[in-house]
């Protein structure tokens, strides 16, 4: 629970807060009173005479705080065991330990934020490239809640005329409501449907890549890793079968994550260490957003090699050469693949051309154009407006095939029940509570 | 450079700290001026429109800093990229990164603390236990510096008879100032070796204590980790030689710091990557607090357990027998050792006795006596002290030797220099370098 470093921080939150740090807290100089916002200097222990750490100190008073109760921060050395004595102490007074996301989880409840807002707190701790952390924080900050919101006015404006007509069953809507009801739900469906669409790149703005290095034993798949990653962080030898476990390592490719995968060979094997590994490498396959298949450019492809290569889908696979600097039996073009490519990862010759290949697959792929624009990045989220977009198309249809207006308020009123989950209106607990559960403690 | 978790903060300190707050930090309400030591919440980016991220900042003005320097922490999220983005940003507007250490070496510099303070900043952050965290916490209040503190007044005031003297070469110190000089020099010393004798309980507690694990293949050595552990952070299956490299795992046995190593086999190997691994237990036998020879309880000794155990210093051996549950051969307890246990790591059987064993073999043989002793826990100061002692021991022989009185001096001031060593008035740069450069950055 507890790291190391510099400072660590002890968060409290909750009306007894401030009279824990009267109580806990021993400032260097007397004071009359705590103002709130103000960084204090002292020791924090049972007594100043038996203290557990030299501390910084601030108490934030509702509603200026994260959780908009009152907020006590302890700063203290960051040493695992300091602050769990910081901790032991809190909670021998009757602190309980936050819940993962609890903090945030009361920012919610209390309405400081949205549920998307609180979604984008977590987004953006985990965010690991520029890209990714420059849409977690248009999150954090609202906008998904504030495009949900615009979505919302459109759909209650057409719920409202149509419910204005559902006390006339005899009477058909006149024309310019009909063109009224049409413009606000097509365009409302069609922003939505956007949004759906961007979900493909904001996955990989948001978790980035997996690509597989995969090939038979010695082929020097290893020897690609520690070249693409430029250090030596698998163990190379020259006996088959040395990479005994998959190793992972992620680098950033010009503001794209990518999470290198150097999986154990695909032979068969007696040793049951082995088997494992293997077996683990066949999952990798079906998991993998690109499949760097290495084959000794020296040897060429042998029959063990197409075996394997028929476990994968063409559209994904890089077909590489290595060991180019030996001489080179030229790769089968005929084979399908997304790309070929010929290097040495010995010498370093076309791993640049490698690198920039990767990049393009993925970039070009999911076409991210512009930076300013709203991707959707959360599963959750793109499943609200999936079901929205279903509850709009079946209202629009509803109202074309002649049906009672009844049918059209139910479906409108159900989309704005799915958008609503978005930001929380909505949400059932138990998926409130399942959002806070993936939080760090702490926050 | 920079992990994850709730908060991030990144640290400015200097001059130009104030202006670079004014420039970057966008507080979300206008305010006039900024006061110190007031935690104020905006947005941190080179406008209010372009932000890198949401934080609270805070301006600290000198002296009442940590450096005391103007100084500005910008609390952000805890996001990898979200650090590195706002120190990108400082840096491009004239920031440098600072060294590690930096701001804790700057308030060295400018005397807010002593050279022994600094290095309890780095001991706190590196302790693991609760006995090494409370030291560290009474080096970091400067409990060692108060000590050298008295024992310079006392050096300098038996100096100062002395000196009186050294004008009268033709005069023998009458008995008032010989008896002064003797008092104070001797209890000087003798305080001096006090502390030089703490060191060995001042290693434990800082550092804890390294025990192997040692034993032939598939005798239980991992199993028997995993069991004190309670986990399975070792692989275990039946086959000899499973483990190729050492694990290592640390547990606080009560309020001790263990870290317990699980060897490879020492059996001779083929197997290139097996090979590596005998030869590092090699080196793990002879830098071991502690060895837990483990055999075979079933098997009993083998003529391979013999040719280990005599690579083995008995006096740190345990010799424990495994695997009790499956019956027994009574252990030859005329081997010598430290001490004989019988346990079953698959039952749990006897573990509770080996802790106890373990916690008691260090703690006895350390005498950690009273909590609230002051112990010297760094290699440095024991070394400071050492020369400092040889110093006053010269010259209380010097001076029963019946020479000079300036050699009685020469001595005393040398011990005084080697006592402000400690504190930092008289220590080298050279010294003063190489303790910070063990910081981490950021502190």
């Amino acid at each position: 629970m507890f790291g190391q470093g510099g400072i660590g921080i002890v968060r409290i939150s909750g009306d007894a807060a401030r009279g824990l740090m009267e109580r806990f807290f021993h400032p260097r100089r007397p004071v009359v009173g705590l103002d709130s916002h103000r960084f204090y200097y002292g020791v924090f222990g049972p007594s100043a005479q038996d203290p557990i750490d030299e501390v910084m100190a601030v108490f934030m008073q509702a509603p200026h705080s994260y959780t908009r109760e009152d907020v006590v921060e302890i700063h203290c050395h960051g040493s695992a065991v300091v602050g769990r004595r910081v901790i032991e102490a809190l909670v021998g007074a009757g602190c309980r330990l936050a819940h993962p996301g609890e903090f945030t989880l009361r920012a919610f409840l209390n309405g400081r934020i949205d549920l998307s807002q609180a979604e984008g707190v977590m987004e953006l701790i985990n965010s690991h490239s520029l890209l990714g952390q420059r849409q977690a924080l248009r999150h954090l900050q609202g906008a998904l809640g504030l495009r949900c919101q615009g979505l919302r006015e459109a759909l209650c404006q057409a719920l409202a005329v149509v419910e204005a007509w559902i006390d006339f069953p005899e009477e058909d809507l006149d024309s310019e409501s009909e063109t009224r009801i049409h413009g606000l739900v097509g365009d409302a469906l069609a922003q939505i449907e956007g949004l759906v669409a961007s979900f493909q790149a904001g996955r990989i703005l948001r978790e980035g890549v997996a690509v597989l290095i995969l090939g038979r034993p010695n082929v020097g798949k290893s020897s690609l890793l520690n070249a693409l990653l430029g250090s030596d962080r698998a163990i190379v030898t020259d006996l088959p079968g040395t990479t005994r476990d998959t190793l992972e390592e992620h680098m950033d490719l010009g503001g794209l994550r990518v999470r290198f995968i150097d999986s154990a060979g695909l032979r068969q094997s007696c040793d049951p260490i082995e088997q494992e590994g293997v077996r683990r490498s066949r999952a990798k396959i079906s998991e993998a957003d690109l499949i760097l298949f290495l084959v000794d450019g020296h040897q060429g492809l042998t029959a063990e090699d197409l075996d394997t290569y028929a476990l994968c889908d063409p559209a994904k696979v890089f077909l590489v050469s290595n060991k180019c600097d030996l001489g080179l039996k030229p790769l089968d073009e005929k084979l399908p693949a997304a790309a070929f490519v010929h290097l040495s990862a010995r010498t370093g010759q076309g791993l640049e051309e490698l690198r920039a290949a990767i990049r393009g697959f993925f970039l070009d792929q999911s076409s991210l154009a512009g930076e300013e624009e709203l991707y959707v990045t959360e599963e959750r989220h793109r499943d609200c407006l999936q079901r929205c977009a279903a509850s709009l198309r079946r209202a629009l249809e509803a109202h074309e095939g002649g049906l009672s207006l009844e049918f059209v308020a139910l479906e409108l009123r159900q989309g704005l029940d799915h958008l609503g989950e978005i930001t929380g209106e909505t949400a059932p607990d138990e998926i409130i509570n399942r959002i806070f559960s993936q939080f760090c403690i702490g926050k």
